[in-house]
């Protein structure tokens, strides 16, 4: 099936098109069990796999460009398990952000609505499913409300499974195989507890302070988005079990840096850059490291009282955004994301370093490309 | 780790101890993983573990009853496969409830505070989750219900990876362990499936009528209850290719008959036989083949009226109950109970019908004891 490429001309390179060949082939080859249980489902399944194909990528590029140059110069290295895994991140990934958005209550997402705003607002093809009514009153808003959030849930459970089934079908020796879904198991486990602490500490469930806000952050990011795709690529190439350790030690600091680059984007910049509602984080009082910092100055009084308040406005981001500036919580992060960055350089140009210059060229090379903007 | 057992004596038999001892194995040697993710995340845990173990085993039990009498006489066959996936059907099933209680909003499961209930309730162990105000005072209770959902929303990821992880690390021939993913993977597609019709139904972004509720029923509990513990059993004890889909056969009709017992019993039992808010499927306006059926009939002007209402009373379920019961609706689904058992044992009588006897023996002696309670 040939489908519409909505990803900038510049970023389809040669790897990133196979990337989306193969996510293309693993879908396709579903369409046609998913079609046999009906046209609503069918519909359901053209509308997620559309926003499916939305992303940047930035999972499976790690995947293969780890591997490749990892990889290089070895002979029966399996490309093709790689690039299955490269689909299945970006699949695990999408999986993250449906239920992310169903937590969070989202319906925009890389700015424009996500796959429960789309249900929502009733563009799905064919048109079957009625529009909530123009004057939004209550009930009838509520029940497609909850039943486009609960389609968004069960759509990314299938997500969730397939990433799994591709994983569990790869072709690779044993030992490998089951790295790869050691790997993979500890890195979901770290995520949900990451979106767990998130959701606790934004509810009022837990205590917040600095230390597990960073934890929080690390856990629901870091892990999955870069510490995952380098090690398994390590695992695959066959690279030395040191080489696989400081790859995830580089991929949990550039991790968290990029996390914590994005509550800076999502903090200070307008809408359009990051894809989500402009001061959205603020309005649902995320506890993010900015906010946690706050908490332990002068300004967070005055903060607070904006913080996810009722009537929060435009006027209201634009004052937290000024405090957060004054009392020193946007250039702490800003700090600590330089740090993160510097630790996982320093690791990779040791005495002892087991990776390859060209993986940490290539590394270091997405690192400079990357903007922070949630990928 | 020693747990409270909370089965009643006389399930206890020795398969089923095999069972609850696999279980309690596979998370067992998950446990300290999640507790390195910090208190608050191993404490969320250890309260699923228990609601985990609260269960009546049905599908494990088919996994391990139809093996074992499949498998009689053969000598190689992986009984410790079986065991393991028996455990896997119940963490997928755990999941699949965790999940159907967000979207439900349920707060009672089997008779007693579900995951999100207890969490509410703030009965964590070590009780650092603040309960909701006494005077159940908005914000915060609406708070800790969103946090607590979310966090039944997020167990259910983690339990749904488990249940693959498991199934993906099988030590069995490379064929059987494909095949046993194809089972699993079309079944969890088509219980999303199911559930995806069943939340646009109670929605109403679907137009109901009788066939398309019985399809959703069946989609949604038949395909992984009934026919996915059977199929596996005989992939896995090598039975020959015709008993696998004969038993295919006989667990759709089996579990449509099972999903119908059970909308009969929420329907017209008390609360305590069923382990839900009795009026529950009422009281949220569930589209189950009892009200498509009472559609049809002139009962529905005044059951549409009282259906999932605002103010909906005890009064208002006992008037439902009488209306099904007049307009025929009940006695229409108890007949398809029982033509769904009928043909189940044609099939199993049948002159070419591949299932040994010990084998049909078995499912016909766990139909005998199932009384279509949610198990």
């Amino acid at each position: 099936m040939t489908r519409t490429d909505t990803r900038s001309p510049a970023a389809r390179d040669t790897t990133t098109r196979e990337i989306c060949a193969q996510i293309d082939r693993l879908v396709d080859a579903r369409s046609a069990r998913v079609a046999a249980h009906g046209p609503h489902f069918a519909e359901l399944w053209e509308l997620a796999v559309r926003r499916l194909q939305g992303g940047k990528l930035l999972r499976p590029r790690l995947v293969m460009g780890a591997f490749d140059t990892l990889a290089s110069g070895t002979t029966a290295a399996p490309r093709a398990a790689a690039l299955e895994i490269a689909a299945a991140l970006e699949i695990l990934h999408f999986s993250f952000l449906l239920h992310d958005d169903v937590i969070d209550e989202d319906l925009v997402r890389r700015g424009e609505p996500n796959l429960v705003g789309c249900l929502v607002a009733g563009k799905m093809p064919g048109n079957t499913i009625a529009a909530p009514p123009a004057d939004g009153s209550g009930d009838t808003t509520n029940r497609t409300l909850h039943w486009a959030r609960s389609s968004g849930l069960l759509v990314g459970d299938l997500m969730l499974t397939i990433a799994h089934q591709i994983i569990a079908r790869l072709h690779l020796p044993e030992h490998a195989r089951t790295r790869v879904l050691d790997l993979l198991e500890a890195a979901v486990t770290e995520t949900v507890a990451g979106e767990y602490c998130d959701v606790g500490l934004a509810d009022g469930a837990f205590v917040p302070d600095l230390s597990l806000v960073l934890d929080m952050t690390r856990m629901k990011t870091a892990s999955y988005t870069f510490e995952l795709p380098l090690r398994i690529a390590a695992v695959i190439s066959e690279a030395p079990p040191a080489a696989e350790i400081q790859l995830g030690e580089v991929g949990r600091h550039l991790g968290l840096a990029f996390q914590l680059q994005d509550d800076l984007l999502s903090a200070f910049s307008p809408s359009d850059s990051h894809g989500k509602d402009q001061f959205s984080d603020f309005r649902e009082g995320k506890e993010t490291a900015l906010i946690a910092y706050a908490r332990m100055t002068n300004a967070w009084p005055s903060v607070e009282q904006l913080l996810g308040a009722e009537g929060f406005s435009d006027d209201s981001g634009r004052r937290i955004q000024r405090l957060l500036t004054e009392c020193g919580a946007r250039e702490f992060i800003e700090t600590l994301v330089q740090d993160q960055i510097r630790t996982a350089l320093q690791v990779l140009t040791r005495d002892d370093c087991a990776v390859p210059q060209a993986t940490s060229r290539f590394i270091l090379g997405l690192v400079d490309s990357l903007d922070g903007r949630r990928a």
